[in-house]
């Protein structure tokens, strides 16, 4: 099967090394001499990466901070730049969030450059995962418990239809707050009690936030009980009113990035699954 | 509605007094000086409780020693016997496992004691419980996902019912373990997997056993894979070859008492549930 | 395997055949000559099937007139008494409600017989098989859809929990109505409504009754809607007051017996299985 | 709230007039001479239609041959075309399927015309109103039952999504078959088994098709058993090979248009829905 590098990133990308392992690739770390759990796996320079493999996998995201690899296991940091692309420049390269690797250097556009982060594959597995970790953190920060207790979740992106199905799941009562009529449709047709954000009412055990913009105001944290328990899903600057949940005395639980969390061997496997699928329709493409 | 006496015991405990207040009884708490979250609460001392209150709420379990009363907040300990029980002989008393306590005085012969452990609601709504607790530890311990991954639950009492429900709403593929014919039937139409022990198979992602009997040994280890987890949620020796396990390198984790441990607001709730249910009855009977 | 006797019945019994044959059985039939689907099963007489067969399946009910066996598809009837006991005194038979077929000769009480409608993993199956056909008839019988609809079902026993495991599974907004505070609390445990027949409400889309003994009277019909429709599920004289269903012009469908209407195989299989546990445990005892 | 007027369709269209009527819309009837269950609604003439109302709802689909109004209970045929689109000229007017409407005259240009049919919310509640329709066929056309047996769907466009979530609810053992990767991710992550078309096995109890293109061929066929029954839920052609299935003997059940057959009130509620959230669009386009 021939080589694959994989340089840089968290344990996602080890599980995702492990994963190649086992699918037959001979694969070669680079960026990983302080990482634990990586026995067996050879650790080469990334000089070594760009002469030996056809294909190499870059973390999620490539980078933080636009200058340096997303390499929090590296000996010495890992400068993006020419430099970089030029070792890579024979390779197919794997990356999370292209645009973030394309603007560290030109070379990038002479380079094959596949995003398995922009797979829909990934965000819907993530998603899933993503609501096992907040039910996790539901039954662990919360005295309560979920069977036969109120639920809301606001959103009915992947993350909030994931929530809704394990939740009903697991014997809760669900409601979902969305804005589209046919998600209120869908949301119904789950069993679950469909809401505009106009109608969100209270009070509720723990409520998941999946939405990105101001949508757990004054009006909606008012109604809720000393008991309640808000969960934040949502990317920064999330969804909720601090200001106001700290007056209504609702304490809330920030939930960033849950599948990198707690569930880096399921999120590595979807990596490498996106990764597969990428290869294949390239292959099918030059036929 | 008069004075209900909470005393001793843990979080749950707690929350099954603020239960009560909130249900309308004046609640007189003894044995809680050093307990966090009692603010509001009248705290009063155990000759007040037995003079006072009508009926008690003692803990669950009511001792761990034989000697002292459960009471891990109480600033001194509180012995059982005669004393004890003498205190309390005018008052009608709700405890957990009262085979403990009647084995400390003979007195107890003469009180009215009525057992909320051994009310099956109890026992059926702690089934849920310990089953949510056990996925919440199921998806942080463990790096891969539940959806999609193969699970097996051994026994199909309550709580390998509750998981067999909850585990197959999450998305697993579930297997369960069982010895009578009809509990193979209903696993099957919970649409789950279902097997004899003599015919478990593997590997599984996660293994719950809620056996408290051998039923994880040498052969059913050496089934599963590197990445498996073992959850042990049957009471001591459960039903787990540690040696084997260690054999074969596959993680136990021990998982007691999760309902104190992650729901002490719903145990608690369950247990005054429990202790209404005896009271109606009690009414009824007297009518 | 040796000979296997299949005397009488309905289409489950056929089926029940077809699935010995397929286990390595030698089936014979008797009692079948009008009917359709035999092709291919030997076809003997009644005496044949005593003399060859060291097991003989007898139908469900044996008899509906206690003195016939049932075998709608029999040529001629088949009385029973101690002629018929006699032709199968050397055969070990299994039969659906043996304490009838005991009624028709004392000659039983020296004939093993094994009675496989007792088995509880037969009434359980059966009752998912129900609670199936009952949904088939919401469907078809109602011009509503059942998804986010709110369907009340009354009784918790073993047809009541598969509704409401199957109702939940559809997306319907379910209730249930039960006596017992534990069955209270394992509906709120599978994500349902808990009643006490006491607080049963409504409107509700569709009613299932499960219960033989009367619960749905005038009070329970007055809060119904128009649209509202009743299953009878329950055995004669059922939970339905027809009087107050007519006042109330609450349509009332009798379902009953749907196992042998609706899943005739799935029940003949059923109905193999529990004759294949009879036999391992009684060969077990043996031992 | 004025006049609606609600012109021919089948019983989907009187359980909207009904809807229509319930909140508070003063409904006009035409082309319903011979419809059973329009008691106390206003039957009127078209051109009466035409005067009084602001509001008027056509059928879905508007026409079958694209010459006369989809009118099956009106006492004469209902011709389309200039004439038609004159008497409507001054109303806003709900449709299914416009694109036929405005081929029949080029006056409905000047008409507002709004299309309930692509909305996305009655093909979404349509979905699983068909989904529902073809679970209760398979319990009542197939001997076998639905709990524990081995499903097939094909397809996971919005009926195929719907089916994964009721056959898995009711406890069947779910199979689908799709092409996009996402799809057999999120397969998985309902608990059901992902596989692509090439993968597809069996044998299966009952093959439920959503797909209109041939996707059941000799292949598939050959491989499932006497027991297995095809549900053909696709739009014509569907995806059965009739000629392999017929080889194959495995029987084939059609179940075009299962909504406006099992659900007609579920349906009509549906296409009010949708409606009102035109309504609304518009009233916030005007704003």
């Amino acid at each position: 099967m021939g080589y694959f590098g994989v340089v840089g990133g968290d344990r996602r990308q080890l599980y995702a090394a492990r994963s190649l392992e086992k699918r037959g690739w001979n694969v070669l770390l680079a960026g990983w001499e302080q990482g634990e759990g990586t026995e067996g796996l050879h650790q080469v320079s990334l000089e070594e990466v760009g002469r030996q493999c056809e294909n190499v996998l870059l973390p999620l995201p490539v980078t933080r901070d636009g200058l340096m690899l997303h390499a929090p296991f590296s000996q010495a940091p890992i400068p993006l730049g020419d430099g970089f692309a030029r070792l890579l420049s024979r390779c197919r390269v794997f990356v999370g969030m292209a645009e973030k690797l394309q603007a560290t250097s030109s070379l990038w556009q002479q380079i094959p450059l596949l995003d398995y982060a922009a797979r829909e594959e990934m965000a819907l597995g993530n998603a899933f995962l993503t609501a096992e970790g907040a039910i996790a953190l539901a039954v662990e920060k919360t005295p309560g418990g979920l069977w036969g207790s109120r639920c809301l979740v606001t959103g009915f992106g992947r993350i909030g239809k994931a929530l809704c199905l394990d939740l009903r799941g697991m014997g809760a009562q669900v409601a979902c707050c969305a804005r589209k009529p046919w998600d209120l449709t869908a949301i119904r047709a789950l069993g679950c009690k469909a809401l505009t954000y106009e109608e969100m009412d209270g009070p509720y055990s723990v409520i998941f936030n999946t939405v990105p913009a101001p949508v757990l105001g004054e009006r909606a944290l008012s109604r809720q009980s000393e008991g309640t328990v808000l969960l934040e899903l949502a990317s920064a600057p999330g969804g909720i009113d601090r200001e106001a949940a700290r007056r209504w005395n609702v304490p809330v639980i920030d939930a960033p990035s849950l599948p990198g969390k707690y569930s880096p061997k399921a999120s590595g496997e979807l990596i490498v699954e996106a990764v597969y699928h990428m290869l294949h329709e390239e292959r099918r493409n030059l036929q």
